[in-house]
């Protein structure tokens, strides 16, 4: 029984040792782009020929990015990972393998370490990804950071940068949900990182700029509209979001505004398509998921909302802190 | 004057942007392999044709890796990029790119973050790898997980696992003046990672298994000759070390035995070649660095030590904790 034992009892190459377990039974088979995994100084991909490799790193901090009183071990390790499987699928790349850092309290107790890391390769298995190597360290706190590596075709990564003026600005799935489970203090749901999607929007032609909503939604068109030079502007009432979102806003104490606009962690895709690139119906189809029109890019920046309670307007010059 | 501003004074975003802007100092041109660097959702790297690609991760933690009463923060940020380099040094690859996650409290100076990663990216141009991403969350303490990337013509990555009996035992440079200066508290040189000399070894034929010696001879032997399945034997009187060396430890009160054999972090390549494959003399030309025989593998399990004051053989079931 492992239910007490801590990460200092158990020790830094038996904790490696457990999680190279881990990772064999999260990827059974042999990995076709991976030469050489976990165990030596580093690990060998194979990229597939003709495509870049798409690298991004992503940090969850116990704390900051997770609290174990709102949300499982396994919950935080799934959504670390899939943080970072959304900026993949936001380039439009396929997953090919990832590495974590992981620091760790000497007392953490393994069982959560578990947790973590089981949560972190579930959903890395569900994309194809596997685990390649990593680090283990003594800290303060627990934390993750997950590099994750991804291929597209030459030259065809989705850059936040490609839209321009006239573009309509799309948006899958539904948003809110992660907002306000994090209001309620009760986080369960994990998003699904929209890899199928961007890979089919890397190759559409009529797809422009691309970003993943990590930071909210006003935030990250701000982001979109600044590396592309325009305006963004969002109508509220056409951003999807859950059934039944308003009343379980209400019942909570929330302003469903406010999390829809202003919630992070959808992980959904932004993106820009140009006037002729078809509709919402036919970009569905294409995505394989739900696409909904919520407004266009202009001449411009910043970001402009139409139809909120309140001017939620932002200017060019505006950041974060 | 930024001398005295926290991190949470100047915020995310703004912090983000100080890093790019040192980024672009220490880079100033355009490199060949990076197709997209920082400020997307992820970067887009672009290994040359052919090319296996070598990814490696490791943290530095703030109180683990390094301390600020050792060591200044550029020293510490310089060591804890060298530390992953000498990873891709040891798979014989040449460096691509790299990402960067830096965790820090808020009250950190910004002045401190400044010499960290401006330490980081000194060791990262000398090696011509540039910053491609990153991430910048709060955290408890300082750590800086680097995940380095770096390329080999396609098979030729240099594995622990490679070794076989009567191969002979090699090392770059002298060993112990790190773990000298960490004994007495004192941190100011910076190993230089033997990259040339691993990307000339995997172009070698009769060059076999290579680490680079990162916990210490003794382990990384260890390490070598468990992946290899082979005994690794270790002559301490043939171990390369600085001139003065024994003098030196002598006033500081340290063993120079226990520094050489145990002490880490040196960044030397330790590997192994086939009997014909030349001798000291040939490799030093070859590699254009000192190399020196210290041993060599034989049938069996762990590593023997001839020549030591104590017993300090290691068994196959040996672990570090």
């Amino acid at each position: 029984v492992t239910r007490r034992v801590t990460v200092k009892e158990l020790g830094e190459f038996e904790l490696i040792a457990r999680i190279e377990r881990w990772a064999r039974s999260a990827f059974p088979a042999r990995h076709r782009h991976v030469a050489l995994g976990i165990g030596d100084d580093a690990a060998v991909l194979r990229p597939p020929g003709g495509h870049d490799l798409v690298v991004t790193t992503d940090a969850a901090v116990e704390g900051v990015h997770f609290r174990f009183d709102h949300e499982s071990a396994a919950t935080a390790g799934r959504r670390a990972m899939v943080a970072n499987l959304s900026d993949l699928a936001a380039m439009g790349a396929r997953p090919l393998a990832f590495t974590l850092a992981l620091t760790l309290p000497a007392e953490t107790p393994v069982e959560r370490v578990r947790g973590l890391v089981r949560g972190v390769l579930r959903e890395a298995a569900a994309a194809g990804c596997p685990l390649v190597g990593g680090n283990v360290a003594r800290g303060g706190e627990i934390s993750m950071s997950i590099t994750a590596h991804g291929s597209v075709p030459r030259g065809s990564a989705l850059r936040r940068s490609a839209g321009r003026a006239r573009d309509h600005l799309m948006v899958t799935g539904a948003l809110g949900r992660s907002a306000l489970e994090r209001y309620r203090g009760r986080v369960r749901s994990v998003p699904v990182p929209r890899l199928a999607a961007g890979q089919a929007l890397a190759r559409m032609s009529g797809a422009q700029a691309c970003i993943d909503l990590s930071d909210g939604l006003v935030a990250d068109a701000g982001h979109l509209a600044r590396a592309s030079g325009v305006r963004a502007v969002i109508d509220v009432a056409r951003v999807p979001r859950p059934r039944g979102f308003e009343r379980a806003c209400r019942a909570a104490g929330a302003s469903a505004e406010d999390l829809l606009l202003g919630g992070g962690e959808d992980f959904e895709l932004l993106f820009s398509v140009r006037p002729g690139a078809g509709g919402a119906a036919a970009l569905s189809r294409r995505l394989g998921v739900e696409v909904t029109e919520i407004g266009w890019l202009e001449p411009g920046a910043g970001v402009g909302v139409l139809g909120a309670s309140q001017n939620r307007d932002v200017e060019a010059g505006w950041r974060h802190f």
